[in-house]
């Protein structure tokens, strides 16, 4: 295997990534300035350095605690509660929300093997124990998966005092009745608002 | 800029990749083995200097000449005349070709300041006038470009007695008539064949 081989190999791996746009993307490299190339390499090898995970929430950041965690005027009272670290990128990137977060680092899925044991929940409870916490907002996805690990928070939390709640779940905005299948529309019938 | 924005700016300079995809990139790199991480940078890093144009057709090799221009049981009347270098291993990968290349670097392009001079035609004359050439296929791409290439091509070499050829265009096999645009149509009624 020649180094345009094995450099399309390793980008295939990549998500979302087959071989075609790997190799498109390998031509690209060799069509670019070599300098880009190495930098790039650089921020690759150097990733896992810079990037840990924060003790308190378990999200990805460069300073321990994040910037999150660390910000006097985040609310501390509230918690939202998701899958993985890019969820919380992807929450901060709507600035729809003040308070904190937790990373569970998975959901509950018994074919896959992955128990409560193996999400960070203690860590969360631990959190809920040391008090000031008013609300969890259980934000992992709308799956099988999430809701089975909400139900299962529920039930450990439920003579907590804390409030829980659910992000909720129905039509995308601009999405059409036309697309959306049987499960979404029958949860936008029940979360239906009165106007 | 932290190292997981700035990851993600460079992954976005990649065809096909936009800010969201370059996101579920750099984190599924975070969350894979930091050896894996470390071997694609490597890959990254050395591509440039394994990888170079071979003198003759100027296609990206290893070794110089080219695996096909050394490969003596080639076909050497025919040379199929492409754009990119990546055209000549998609012809390579469909195994239909057994004649030889010659990469032009592009196209003519003029409202992108893309004249003859900037392409390899100076060589590729060079090699028709050493001999031993019978046919040139154009496989240029069906673009405007494309046929302005091959149009400039077949009049510096009307009187060279090689015989040029250019790339059936018509509906791609699989296809449906109905998602045909009307150029792709006219084609291939052009280029119909009798049965």
């Amino acid at each position: 295997m020649n180094a345009l081989d094995r450099i399309v190999a390793s980008l295939s791996k990549l998500p979302g990534v087959g071989k075609k746009s790997a190799t498109r993307m390998a031509y690209y490299v060799l069509d670019a300035d070599p300098s880009w190339a190495r930098s790039l390499a650089e921020q690759l090898s150097g990733l896992h350095e810079a990037i840990r995970r924060c003790s308190t929430c378990g999200s990805y950041t460069e300073s321990d605690p994040c910037p999150v965690c660390a910000d006097p005027q985040r609310e501390r009272s509230t918690i939202c509660v998701v899958e993985r670290p890019q969820d919380v990128r992807v929450i901060e990137e709507s600035r729809e929300y003040r308070g904190l977060f937790h990373v569970l680092g998975g959901v509950i899925a018994p074919l896959e093997g992955i128990g409560p044991d193996n999400l960070s929940i203690g860590p969360l409870l631990e959190r809920v124990r040391r008090g000031g916490v008013r609300e969890l907002i259980l934000a992992m996805n709308p799956t099988v998966e999430g809701d089975t690990t909400a139900l299962y928070l529920q039930r450990l939390l439920k003579d907590s005092g804390v409030e829980l709640t659910r992000l909720a779940s129905g039509l995308p905005v601009g999405g059409d009745l036309e697309y959306a299948d049987r499960l979404t529309l029958s949860r936008s019938f029940r979360g239906r608002i009165r106007l």
